[in-house]
């Protein structure tokens, strides 16, 4: 397919530079008015596509799909047969939803699998913590890492201690500012600790909200730092610490964890089309991961946003819509492991990236949308606020920037405009990576509504004479 | 101590019955305008105490002297050896702080330990689950019980469905609707499940919010009905059970639990006092309880309460007041268990009822303060009102209903006014009888303010001419 399509591109640049308006790819070539008119024409296919997604049949089918699927399979870590598992049946409820050329795209993942983990205190006195070693860490000796803790609330903290820090367990208690500053110190606190000497390292989860929550997510080494055991702990735990050690006490830990690294599995990203009826070629891609961590159901990251961007093409196919470019569904593996399966694809399908008129993805929840991020040229952003404007009826018609997804950055940086949904991130981060990323989270309205935004988005876009244009 | 109140008795009962303005008893003989008067005239008294306790020198003491204690002993359930040291510790605290009439109230009180304790749902699919056994279930045998599930939202519905319950683990999903009313399920599920024939049952967790978290609690067997062991799941398992046999699964758990009764245990009702300066044998009693469940730290429930109880005797000593009456400051023991601390301090002290002019407790919270509980005749109603406007500088003037709480209750049924502080319940029921009740959900401004509620309350109400007026 990729050849295919590559061939398709030249055609269409031909005609591109033949000035004809029926293949003609640059919105320079018409006034701003008279796109606005073109997105204008639109409001009635919104219309249906919100009364069918919200109010009509398909009312809580996104949610209904995904609970069948997470009840099923539970989380779905990067190499474990539950990720397979979900794989083969979603290949299956793609096909069996009458979506066009289902399949799936091979991609090696990383294996590691967390196995049996505990931390005990046992100074100053008997304390079970909850614990959740992050991804790809290595594990303990089997009798465990017993040593003394020091308490650092950040790593300028720990770079003046460092002379401290060796032979003991580091805890950062850093405090929470947003999700993308502190998670520096889930990913990068276990090499900083060894860069010291520590026998090993707990992070304070990187949550906006704790009920006494450990939330996991991937850490990475780094050559020429000796590896060490890292898991997070809960902000109680680590906000307890802090007070311990400001009291005098001294703290010792003792951490089991049973972590290891396996060779790489075989999986799969996983695609479905409803193919163009004018420019086949060129593809709005919608997406979300289907792989999460391995607690919780990953109901919320990323099946929501799976199953919203699989409802896109559902909603769309129900209507009897054929947008005149190819809307394409890819439904992600091993996103948590650092974007695999989109490197791979971003591999496979970069040759044809001047098709790509917008790439989607959710990521950051499926509760009420509070709009639209955009990341594109100014004259892309005046059109996509347009495309909002359809979202009336739900009133969910403002664009913010930073449309930036994990699976997506690949072709952003490359200059294709992004879009992701935003919404109520506070809740988003008390759930993120915890055992509480279940069904209870979701609520079936609220997906439907956001399925709403990204089939009219998707649609639309994919419908406009013109491709998006770019800087 | 018991008999020397009870003779004061006899003698104020005489005064009173002369009519003489200083020993008078009832606020009859006044009118409502002088208790006004006399009430505004603690403008000055009440600010003192707020600005001791939320802008002073005592800012942050209660947040600090609850932290340190439950950083040092952690959670501290009936019967343990950590509630024994919390107590011997409270009792020195209370000493050095230079309180009055420090002393030890012997109770006897149930031991339980929960013990180790799984459940592993081994069919549709294998998913570990938290739980957390109820206080004082019975464990299973060591291979634990293995059995099909029942799910039910309601006892009507178990009713209903009383034939297929037997040899089964009968799983609760009751939806919440408020603490009192679901709180019935985790106290009387076992007994309704056992009474169909079911080996155990595991109930949905009364919690108004979830992040996968159980919270635990007292239930009670029935004599004649067979004890079978029981335990708490979370919100989220009990959603998604439901779901799979919605869905047509049949579901299997393996249930473990090695919970032991054992013989009562010795403890104490912590007590000290401000000495009334000229009713020495009336009494307010404020109050919280020392004893928690087995999770988190107790801080919440009800350290909060404990300690802003500590917090109103030690402000109002370091301003150098001492009211006319008493105030006794009583740490509970084993409220958890059903107020059996409370209980046997009732049994003790009821001969001298007619002195009690007002018993508190703060047992809901130590947020933002929203108002003042209050459960006594509307002649007492309206007093608390005016005291009430003292705390106008911060905000907490209201005086709601239900002044009830699980300790004082004895003394509000026998006809002593009641009060509680009124908070954020939401947040309280997220958090209750959970691992998350920690020091984290705390805030030292929050305890401050209500602190200096808490000390004016007390203050005014031991220091006005009269007790208040019962029905």
């Amino acid at each position: 397919m990729k050849f295919l399509l590559f061939t398709f591109v030249g055609v269409r640049l031909l005609f591109l530079n033949s000035g004809k308006a029926i293949y003609r790819n640059d919105t320079s070539q018409r006034t701003f008015e008279e796109i606005k008119e073109e997105i204008a024409r639109y409001g009635d296919v919104a219309k249906a596509i919100i009364d069918l997604a919200v109010y009509g049949k398909a009312q809580n089918r996104s949610y209904e799909r995904l609970a069948l699927l997470v009840d099923t399979v539970g989380p779905r870590l990067s190499g474990s047969k539950s990720l397979e598992k979900a794989i083969q049946i979603m290949y299956q409820n793609l096909k069996e939803d009458g979506l066009e050329n289902v399949h799936l795209e091979p991609v090696k993942i990383p294996h590691w699998e967390r196995g049996e983990e505990s931390a005990v205190m046992l100074e100053p006195r008997m304390h079970k913590m909850a614990i959740l070693g992050l991804g790809n860490s290595i594990g303990t000796p089997p009798e465990g890492i017993t040593a003394e803790v020091l308490v650092v609330t950040s790593f300028d903290e720990l770079q003046r201690r460092a002379p401290e820090a060796k032979g003991k367990i580091v805890v950062y208690n850093q405090p929470y500012a947003n999700y993308s500053k502190t998670v520096e110190y889930r990913v990068q606190g276990a090499v900083e600790a060894a860069k010291v000497g520590a026998l090993a390292s707990l992070i304070r989860s990187v949550a906006s909200f704790s009920i006494y929550s450990p939330h996991t997510g991937v850490q990475e080494y780094q050559e020429g730092v000796p590896k060490i055991p890292t898991a997070c702990i809960t902000v109680e735990d680590a906000e307890m610490m802090s007070r311990m050690v400001s009291h005098g006490s001294r703290i010792v830990i003792q951490l089991k964890m049973g972590a290891k690294n396996y060779a790489d599995a075989d999986s799969f990203n996983t695609v479905a089309e409803i193919i163009g009826s004018k420019y086949p070629e060129q593809v709005v891609l919608v997406s979300g991961h289907l792989d999460s961590w391995d607690v919780g159901q990953g109901a919320m990251d990323d099946g929501g946003g799976a199953f919203i961007s699989w409802e896109a093409l559902s909603l769309i196919k129900d209507l009897g819509l054929r947008p005149k470019r190819t809307l394409r569904l890819v439904l992600w593996t091993a996103e948590e492991q650092g974007g695999v399966g989109a490197f791979q694809y971003y591999q496979s399908h970069k040759a044809n990236i001047s098709n790509y008129s917008l790439v989607m993805e959710s990521d950051g929840g499926t509760f009420l949308p509070y709009g639209l991020q955009f990341t594109g040229s100014d004259k892309a952003r005046a059109i996509m606020k347009e495309v909002m404007g359809l979202l009336q009826p739900v009133n969910v018609t403002q664009v913010f920037s930073d449309g930036e997804g994990a699976d997506i950055n690949f072709w952003i940086q490359a200059g294709v405009p992004g879009a992701s949904l935003l919404d109520d991130l506070y809740k988003y981060f008390s759930f993120h990576h915890s055992q509480g990323d279940t069904m209870t989270v979701m609520d079936p309205k609220e997906m439907s509504v956001a399925a709403a935004v990204w089939a009219v988005v998707s649609y639309v876009v994919a419908d406009l004479e013109e491709m998006l244009p770019r800087s």
